[in-house]
C-alpha cells in the first residue's frame, strides 16, 4: 500500500464514489416501481434485460429515439424543483416513437451531474419513475455519473432512452395524401423546447426571477415554465389502434417548420390557417417582451400545439369523436396540400 | 410579423438553428455507414426503425444499456481531438451488453455541446460511426443539442445508447461456481475510467499538458490517455457461441470491487492474485505522482485489465488457446471462491 500526506484518491479529486452508492440506493426502489412483466433483470446489471411480448405481431420493428430536455434544466435549477424534468422527458420520448406508430416497451435515462447529490438525483428519477408508470415503459437502466468540471457543481444534464415496438405494416406515417387534414392537439406550455429564447427574453431582458408573479399566466414564472411536457400516448391508443392516423407530428425543436415536412411525402406541405387556435398567454409574453418575430416564433415553440395528427377527411368526425370522449381538445389547424414545408394560409 | 430594433431571435439567444441543420447535414452519411439490413428508417425521422432478425431465437431477450465517456471529454478537449471519443463510447457500450451475453442491435447517441459546431460534431460521430461499424452495430438515431449555459462554448458531453439481443437460455452470468477461474483481458489505457483522478494528478499536480512527452510512457500523455476504449465483441464471440463463458465482467467505473461482485452469486468472492499481471505504466505513474493507495487505484481504474471471464477449470486450456489463436493476450488473475466481494491472496 502506497500512504502518504499528499496521497490523492477519487475523493479529493472531485469524484464521490459513495455518494454515488447511496444515488443508486434511493434509485432501486423507483425504478423497480416502473418494471413490468418483460423486466428480467434487477438494476445493477451492466445491461437491463428486457423480453418483449411479440406474441400477435408478424412483423414487428423495433422504434428508438433519445433526447434531451434542453435547457429547461436551468429553469428547473433556478426554481430549485428537480422531479417534473424527469417526467418531462419520458413524455417527449414517448412522443417521439409515437409518431412512428410505436407504443413503449423500456426506457434507460443518462444523468451527468458536477456533484453527485443523492437526494438530487432522487428527485431526478421519481420523475421519471412518474413518467415510465404511466406510459407503461419500465425503466430499465441508467448511468448516473459525476463530472465536475463538465458540469458546474449545481448543475446537470438529463438524456432519455427509449425503445417501443409497432407492427411494421401499421408504422407512421403512412399514405399521407393531398387534401388531409391537420388537427393540432393542445400543448401544455412550451413542453421541452424553446427555453434558451424563453430565458433570455423573460430572465435576462425582463428581469424576472422563477418566483415572479404575472398576471399575464396568472402564475408565477417558475411553474408557468416547468408545466409538465404532455404523453399523448394514452389519447392516441384508439385511434392508432383503429388505423384512423395517417401521421403524428410531435412538435418540438425547430417548431412547426422543423417537424412537419418530416412526416409528409416530397411534394406535399403543410398549409396551417391563421387563427385556426388560439395562441397560449406564455407563448405572446415571450414574444411581446421579446419583440420576437412571427417566423422565430413558430420556428423554435410548439405556440400551443403539442401533438399534430394527418387525418383523411372523412375520417375528421370519427376522430374528432374519439378525443372529445377522452376530454381531448383539438383543432383542425390546416390541410395537406401540394407544395414543400409549412405554408399559411 | 412583429419586428422591431429590439428583436430577439433564437440565435441570438444562443441557439443557431441553421448550425444544427449543417451538423446535421454531416452526420447523415456518417450513420448511413454504419446501416445494417435490420435498419428501415433514414435518419431524420422522430425514431430510428430496425428490424431485429429474430429467426432462430426461441426466447430473444433484449438487452440495453446507456453509459458516457466520463471527463475523457475533457483530455480531448484540451488535446484538441475529438474523433476518438465516439468510438470509446461505442465500445464501452458493446461491452456493457457483451457481459451479459447479446450481440449489438443498434446504437443511439446523445451530444449536448456549449456552441453548435458542424466540424465539432462531425469528428464525434465519425468516431461513433467507426465503432458502430467495427461491432456491426447500425446508428440508428440520436440528439444533438445546443445548451449554452450548461456547458462552456467548448465543451460537451456525450452519452450513447446501446439495445443488443441474447437467447434467454444463453444470457450471462449463467451458473458460476466455487473453483472457477477468472481470466483478465488486456485493456489499452484508461478506457473511459478515472479520468478526473488522472487528470487531477497528471495536469493540475504535476502542471503536465497534453502534449507533454513521458518517457514512461513512451508516449505523449494526450496520447496515453487517448488510447482508444476495447470493445472485447470479437475476441469473444466464438467463446460465447461455444457456451465456453459462465460470466463476463466489464472493469469500469468503481475498478475491480465495484464491477467483480456484480456478475458473482451472493456467497461468492473473486481472489484475485496480486503479480498475476504487469500493472502497465500509465497506471504506475498516476499512482506514484499522486501518491495513491492501492485500494483507490483498483476501485478507479481498470488497472490494465479491461474485461475478465469467468470459466470453469477444465475450460481453461480450450478458451486460452481460443483467445490465443485470436492473437489475445489473457492471463488467470484469480479464482472464485466462498466469501463477498473482491479479496486477495
Amino acid at each position: 500500500m502506497v500512504e502518504s500526506a499528499r496521497a490523492m484518491d477519487h475523493k479529493l479529486a472531485g469524484v464521490d464514489i459513495a455518494a454515488a452508492d447511496a444515488a443508486k440506493a434511493r434509485i432501486r426502489p423507483l425504478a423497480r416501481s416502473t418494471f413490468t412483466a418483460g423486466v428480467l433483470s434487477e438494476i445493477g446489471s451492466f445491461g437491463g434485460m428486457f423480453r418483449p411480448d411479440l406474441a400477435g405481431y408478424e412483423e414487428p420493428v423495433l422504434v428508438a429515439s433519445t433526447d434531451g430536455v434542453g435547457t429547461k434544466i436551468r429553469v428547473a435549477i433556478e426554481a430549485g424543483r428537480h422531479d417534473g424534468i424527469g417526467y418531462d422527458l419520458v413524455a417527449h420520448c414517448v412522443n417521439d416513437i409515437l409518431v412512428q406508430g410505436a407504443t413503449p416497451l423500456f426506457f434507460l435515462d443518462y444523468i451527468a451531474l458536477g456533484r453527485m447529490d443523492a437526494a438530487r438525483v432522487e428527485a431526478i428519477v421519481s420523475g421519471l419513475a412518474r413518467g415510465c408508470r404511466e406510459f407503461g415503459c419500465p425503466l430499465i437502466g441508467g448511468e448516473t455519473a459525476e463530472m465536475p468540471g463538465t458540469y458546474a457543481e449545481d448543475d446537470y444534464d438529463l438524456a432519455g432512452f427509449i425503445v417501443g415496438v409497432v407492427e411494421r405494416s401499421r408504422a407512421l406515417p403512412a399514405s399521407v395524401r393531398e387534401g388531409d387534414l391537420l388537427i393540432g392537439l393542445p400543448s401544455a406550455g412550451l413542453h421541452t423546447n424553446g427555453y434558451t429564447l424563453a430565458r433570455k427574453v423573460l430572465f435576462e431582458s425582463c428581469g424576472y426571477a422563477a418566483d415572479t408573479w404575472l398576471a399575464e399566466l396568472g402564475a408565477t414564472l417558475g411553474d408557468a415554465l416547468l408545466a409538465p411536457h404532455r404523453g399523448y400516448l394514452h389519447v392516441l391508443a384508439t385511434l392508432l389502434e383503429r388505423r384512423k392516423l395517417r401521421a403524428l407530428c410531435h412538435i418540438t425543436g425547430g417548431g412547426f417548420p422543423g417537424n412537419l415536412p418530416r412526416v409528409l411525402p416530397e411534394g406535399l406541405a403543410a398549409v396551417l390557417r391563421r387563427g385556426a387556435w388560439e395562441v397560449p398567454p406564455l407563448f405572446r409574453l415571450i414574444q411581446a417582451r421579446g419583440a420576437v418575430p412571427d417566423g422565430e416564433m413558430f420556428r423554435t415553440f410548439n405556440m400551443g400545439i403539442g401533438m399534430v395528427l394527418v387525418v383523411s377527411p372523412q375520417d375528421l368526425h370519427d376522430v374528432e369523436h374519439s378525443l372529445e370522449r377522452r376530454g381531448e381538445m383539438s383543432f383542425v389547424i390546416g390541410r395537406v396540400a401540394r407544395g414543400e414545408g409549412v405554408a399559411w394560409e
